[in-house]
């Protein structure tokens, strides 16, 4: 355990893109990180301990998931999630909020009492207020709390992403009152307002107000196009307090990072390297590659020569190409582990060249290809 | 490497359990072993190095299944099946003799030509001559190679059993002369006979004429009760070589792999650990459990206590019970990882009782509860 107290430092700054360090109760994170999702409270397909190997600091949990199934009780009496699913990094939550708009069957928002909706297991009917997800968040020990936060479908419609925000802001203001004084843990805010600058600003302005650790870019990578969310992030990024992290919610591939780094932005998570990698995609320097194409039946050699962790660079493509044909459980444990290990280098490099006063070079060298 | 030449060594007898050591060009066995099934070149849902972990020292995989899928052009032109899968560890491969008795569409065995079958992938012809299996299986480079038989279904007539040991018998010829001089490599004959003593006798005499580097019996766990399949082992093991390793093809539970060893049997291959772990039984020193049962949710112990191996001992039966339910690959990893862990341990345990002449105690123990 690092210090307990949770902090941010801004380490250096290349352009807008920004080296930091968070200090969490549980260990340090660099930043810009990746974060690999642990939705059911296991990131799919990788043994805790491989994904320490990977560079990996910290992982997200979803509040949603776990309180469906297997339930906050079974994770709190063992005393967390950390200890339920045998992870000593530290762990983020999502409050539930996408999840509610994504995954349930119904939803009613009521600003009162919450979001209800049932549940996409078994249409369960669930009501969760801010004050319940961050209870539930804190009941399972997580060490980065999101608000619960109304996250809009993506809409042209600017009357109804107006409306949301005030929802949004009331549970946020909510949200932070239960929290209460937990040095040890972190509240981050979440600001929407959709794809509509006045809408981003007046939402930032509000979660400032009730002032959090960190602030996140939530109602994104929910079908808008990768210039629209840059806009968002060019819109907002520079009013973004500068000591805290800002974590853009549920982003992304490669480019995506490399394009919001620029921008300013210190934390990501996304589920795409661990899907990629059950469906046979590997992402490798030279661009990401589908394995199940017949061509790599003939292809010897490994997706990365120098990718020497747990001997990925001994497994030729060819070998991968059979297991996946062949339906075996090897290929999705490969092929995940190899993305997490790509994102992570990726990470480790943005932060190089940050450091270094290279950003640009770097970024201008790769966004092409991978 | 250790030394090139294979050899078997019997090291000690505890009444009729047997101590040994079988020495390959890529590594040492002690026996009793028990080798995890790697059917399509990969053991299911578990890294090699994690493998090697559990104690395995040396794995079986499938001509059969390896001759359609991926082909053998493919394995062969990486420099065999250990390179093809990133295997440092002795493979022995079976023939295809059982699996085209199990998983082919159609069968024609004309003892001249071969079994003439069609894939139970896509239908295609294939045709394996005793010739073309040991070929192939020269080819993937295994380190111990098995004569292709006619493994007959189970059944109460005489007859058809009498009648395919002509085929078992030409065909193990014919298999010894395609292997030729080989010392790197061994080749075991297969004793049929099904469950008549006379034949079992015959088939085994005939085999010995041939002289093979092991002996294994073939055409049992085709459905027979334990009680046929340990009466044929009291028939015919006091009459296999001493100085050969012997080898039951396809065995089994723990309480079979016991009550063999008991009967002098050396080497051992099966599915059942791999199978149950994906399908959420684990075996542990109390007994097969089923994680399934909804009782495991109320239960956070580790399902066993000592098993500190990659942390086995940190994951409760409440999360992997949730993991199962959530259809979570970690589940799969988890309980074959375990159930491997199991069966070498048990193999370890029934090698050290063996040693200090405590095997039978150590048999009167476990057999009632394993």
């Amino acid at each position: 355990m690092s210090s307990e107290k949770f902090s941010f430092s801004l380490l250096k700054e290349d352009h807008q893109a920004r080296l930091g360090k968070i200090n969490t109760y549980r260990g340090k994170i660099d930043t810009p990180t990746f974060m690999p999702v642990g939705t059911q409270a296991t990131v799919k397909s990788v043994f805790i301990d491989d994904l320490i190997m990977t560079g990996s600091q910290i992982i997200l949990s979803n509040t949603y998931h776990l309180m469906i199934r297997p339930g906050v009780e079974r994770i709190k009496r063992v005393g967390g999630l950390h200890e339920f699913m045998n992870c000593n990094l530290p762990i983020l939550t999502d409050s539930g909020g996408f999840q509610i708009m994504s995954l349930s069957k119904f939803v009613k928002i009521d600003k009162k009492k919450g979001a209800i909706f049932n549940s996409h297991i078994d249409g369960k009917k669930f009501i969760l207020s801010p004050e319940e997800s961050i209870k539930i968040q804190k009941d399972i020990d997580s060490d980065i709390i999101m608000v619960l936060d109304e996250c809009p479908k993506l809409t042209n419609d600017k009357n109804i992403i107006n409306k949301s925000l005030d929802v949004s802001i009331d549970w946020a203001k909510r949200s932070k009152i239960e929290f209460g004084d937990n040095p040890k843990k972190a509240i981050f805010g979440i600001i929407q307002g959709g794809i509509f600058k006045d809408l981003r600003m007046e939402s930032l302005e509000k979660t400032k107000e009730i002032d959090f650790d960190g602030y996140a870019l939530g109602g994104l990578a929910v079908g808008e196009t990768q210039k629209q969310m840059f806009k968002v992030l060019d819109d907002i990024v520079p009013s973004m307090p500068k000591n805290k992290p800002r974590y853009l919610m549920g982003v992304g591939t490669p480019k995506d990072l490399l394009g919001a780094v620029k921008r300013g932005i210190d934390m990501f998570d996304c589920v795409i390297p661990t899907r990629a990698g059950r469906t046979g995609l590997a992402y490798t320097w030279q661009g990401k590659i589908n394995l199940r194409n017949s061509k790599y039946q003939k292809d010897d050699t490994p997706i990365d020569q120098d990718l020497k962790i747990k001997n990925l660079n001994k497994y030729s493509k060819s070998y991968i190409n059979h297991l996946i044909n062949s339906n075996e459980i090897l290929a999705s444990m490969l092929l995940t582990f190899n993305n997490i290990c790509f994102y992570q280098e990726l990470m480790n490099k943005i932060r190089e060249n940050i450091k270094n006063n290279t950003f640009d070079e770097f970024y201008n060298k790769y966004i092409g290809i991978i």
